[in-house]
């Protein structure tokens, strides 16, 4: 996010469900900016602590233009939470290139996924929050994720590439596996590990192709 | 816990970080009463909302009780996640029989992780709500369970049964395996998954074995 030092990233469609859409290109940025200076308001502070002045003086924008988009602090978390859902699924999305097998799109998506937490290590906060602030956006988020998830792997059975009966189960599974090595290695990382998020995202890869079992 | 109508657990070593080691037998049951009375309330309200009062009423203790064994509601907190963390260890350990393959051994510590997490609905939310109550507590959870996944990983690939070079990260790709299907399966269940816990942890089993790629 701008604040950041990143690359600004895009409003996404999920969080007009909690923000009133913006008419024109200068709304879109301003709403843009309320979403970025949330993140970093929230990451920092937790919802409880964050306040909506702060927020619009991080944003540089006034007041009276939170509320044109916003009804409150509660409505800007939301939408926040289904915006980052919705970056993390075009970071994913973008780092795909055509004629990639199906593990090669798992690999490239769990990448691109820990080159966004590494730029945007607060989503961990502000998603583990939901839990408690907004339940329901933190079951929508993983039960999005989830069925994405589900749908490459079905689509990996069909192409004769993985194995059959691969289901929800295995997408929670693959999805847990992805979220918690984000922690370690994106989030929690110290400066030892020197694996880029290529490599991580290898040597999982490795572990969800073939598994762990010594072959004969 | 006995307020849930399971069975009522030990007082783990690890609560005595916080906690003061009692020194009867009646004093470790006053201990158990209220780490088990604070897993309910702090599950049902969260840590904000629960107070040492409410805890004591529910555990049938005496509030001059409670400050024998803990200086504050932190300290409590901090007890239960210690307690919550050797409970799980101790959970999967008794699963274990004697001359288990290393992988049975992975599904009998799912199959008892899941068991215990639908017993205790709770443990999520209170592991969860540390990331912010208490922050080093919700870490070390999280490093201890890892490496002693970590440890099972490595016997198993000393026995030839799993293959070499697995380490810290296959670990927490593991655990985040078991995270979320626990979520998923232990927590969020709906009353249409008739699946045992012994059939998930088997299914989780066979991706963790094999893995996801098409058998040549």
């Amino acid at each position: 996010m701008t604040d950041r030092g990143g690359s600004p990233t895009k409003v996404a469609d999920g969080a007009s469900t909690d923000a009133k859409i913006p008419r024109t290109e200068r709304g879109r940025r301003t709403l843009r900016k309320l979403l970025d200076a949330s993140a970093v308001e929230f990451g920092e502070k937790g919802f409880h602590e964050a306040s909506v002045s702060s927020i619009t003086r991080r944003a540089g924008v006034a007041l009276g233009s939170f509320y044109t988009y916003f009804d409150s602090k509660d409505a800007l978390f939301r939408a926040l939470v289904a915006d980052m859902s919705e970056n993390v699924k075009s970071s994913a999305r973008s780092a795909l290139v055509p004629n990639m097998s199906a593990l090669e799109i798992e690999q490239a998506a769990l990448a691109a996924f820990l080159d966004f937490a590494r730029e945007h290590k607060e989503i961990y906060r502000i998603i583990d929050e939901a839990e408690f602030v907004d339940p329901e956006s933190y079951r929508a988020h993983y039960e999005t994720i989830a069925d994405r998830i589900r749908a490459r792997l079905e689509a990996g059975s069909a192409a004769g590439e993985f194995r059959t009966g691969l289901g929800e189960l295995e997408a929670w599974a693959v999805m847990g596996m992805n979220v918690f090595v984000g922690l370690r290695y994106a989030v929690w990382s110290d400066n030892e590990d020197v694996r880029t998020s290529v490599e991580i995202a290898g040597a999982v890869n490795a572990l969800l192709a073939n598994g762990i079992a010594k072959g004969d």
